[in-house]
């Protein structure tokens, strides 16, 4: 699979990533939104692991089996001809080594690039991260898997230190984010992901505080694009907005048809027949 | 799989369809949607071929992989208590004999029910329908299959004469629709369906003319879901429609987040993450 347009592919994420550029990276939860999303103009596709698991019938947090995982990442890279990045949570395992092997996976699956984070999945529901170092053995285990594939696989290393702390001490939560989100880019990560709910001065001082490009995740209170641009911003992920804003007009319109029986919200702005069938017939 | 669970699915599911009654069935595209369908309210759920085929990476007139669809269709079982019908286009196969083993694989699933079609896919895109005998044959073959695995498996069959003829001579189509549903009716179908832009006129004249359980589909100028019941329409399928309101509503903020840099159409109906993780935590 690591061919000559997979490595096109990796080169082509990393230039989107280069200083004074935005990526806005749309998140996938399917093959249909990903090509959607590309034929919208978007540069490159993410996936959002909250939408996938959705899809699969589960939570979001590593409940879905990992080649269910990758199986979903297939259709999507068969899908576009853009960089994918995929959002592999925690690596779905513990040591530094099965987390390489199944970022290699997600690389043979066709994909250029992840985002991997701190949050202990094994101990959720109470805030827990991965210790500092644990992180850091991932990241460089990655880079090293990487290297030996022969493609330079785009590492956007996440902490969830501030969006595990809401309502906690946001100061110490901020300070523990800039601690982490630094030493992951010393270790090799090409970009650091800090989700959370940030108004445009936190977000301004993350990007003074962190030596390496900040990747953020939309939400309903973010800064404008242009904004975000403005201060040095290097990605910004949607996260699983678009996903959760189909389901959200999914039960609107289906709370229409079961309360007024008529289908104004289904079929209001619904893509015709026609358009879905030619966005899916490439290739 | 055929235990007294899903025994009482099916009989649930036929009974959903008794004189009087009028079916609104909606129909998911992954766990996802068939899960929030459940949670809405709707008393059973169905797929749609279209979107099904789109959520991997394909148009529609099957193009899927029987697997992958039955792969999808496990998954939706188990995301719902309430039956599960499935939209089988035209069953995946040449011969009666291999349609009725598709359709075991569907029972096997876990499902209660199928849409089984006459388009012919081997000759789509030019209006053709399999010769009457031969889906009698299919229609019969699906209702000794479900004898056999002692599950009172429901036939929905669907005549596409009406909607490929779009444009040509109505009334030919028309009377077409009829002559076909009423004998797939007597070959043992449980209720018949007949897509196609009708209006209230049409619809009336179907319900009089054939003398079985009518299923029509939604569009957008379908009349309100008590005007159907009024004349005795005995399902109401929502088919693509909610798929592609969703796909309409990823492109229209998508538009908005790459033209205007903002997320409004995002965020301002999304369901909530939270929402979506209780909505999937379930069993």
């Amino acid at each position: 699979m690591a061919g000559t347009g997979q490595l096109a592919k990796a080169e082509r994420l990393r230039a989107l990533h280069a200083p004074g550029r935005l990526l806005i990276l749309p998140c996938a939860w399917d093959a249909a939104s990903a090509r959607l999303f590309e034929a919208s103009g978007f540069a490159a596709v993410g996936t959002t692991s909250a939408g996938i698991a959705a899809t699969l019938g589960f939570p979001d947090g590593e409940k879905i089996a990992f080649d269910d995982l990758l199986a979903v990442v297939r259709r999507i890279v068969a899908s576009v001809d853009v960089p994918v990045s995929v959002d592999a949570e925690a690596g779905f395992a513990r040591s530094a080594a099965e987390v390489a092997a199944n970022m290699r996976r997600i690389l043979d699956a066709g994909a250029v690039g992840i985002n991997i984070e701190d949050e202990d999945h094994e101990r959720s529901g109470q805030g827990a991260l991965h210790p500092v170092e644990a992180m850091l053995d991932r990241i460089r285990g990655v880079r090293e898997m990487g290297q030996a594939a022969g493609i330079p696989f785009f590492i956007n290393a996440r902490t969830d230190a501030i969006r595990l702390s809401a309502g906690d001490d946001m100061r110490a939560a901020h300070d523990e984010a800039v601690r982490r989100a630094s030493a992951y880019g010393a270790a090799g990560a090409d970009c650091v992901f800090v989700p959370g709910d940030l108004d445009l001065a936190a977000i301004r001082l993350l990007v003074q505080q962190i030596p390496y490009g900040l990747n953020i995740v939309a939400k309903e209170t973010t800064p404008p694009v242009a904004e975000l641009r403005d201060i040095g911003v290097r990605r910004l992920s949607l996260g699983s907005g678009p996903m959760r804003a189909t389901m959200g007009l999914t039960a609107q319109l289906a709370g229409e048809i079961l309360a007024q029986g008529t289908y104004r919200t289904c079929f209001d702005g619904a893509m015709p027949y026609g358009d879905l069938q030619r966005l899916l017939a490439r290739g």
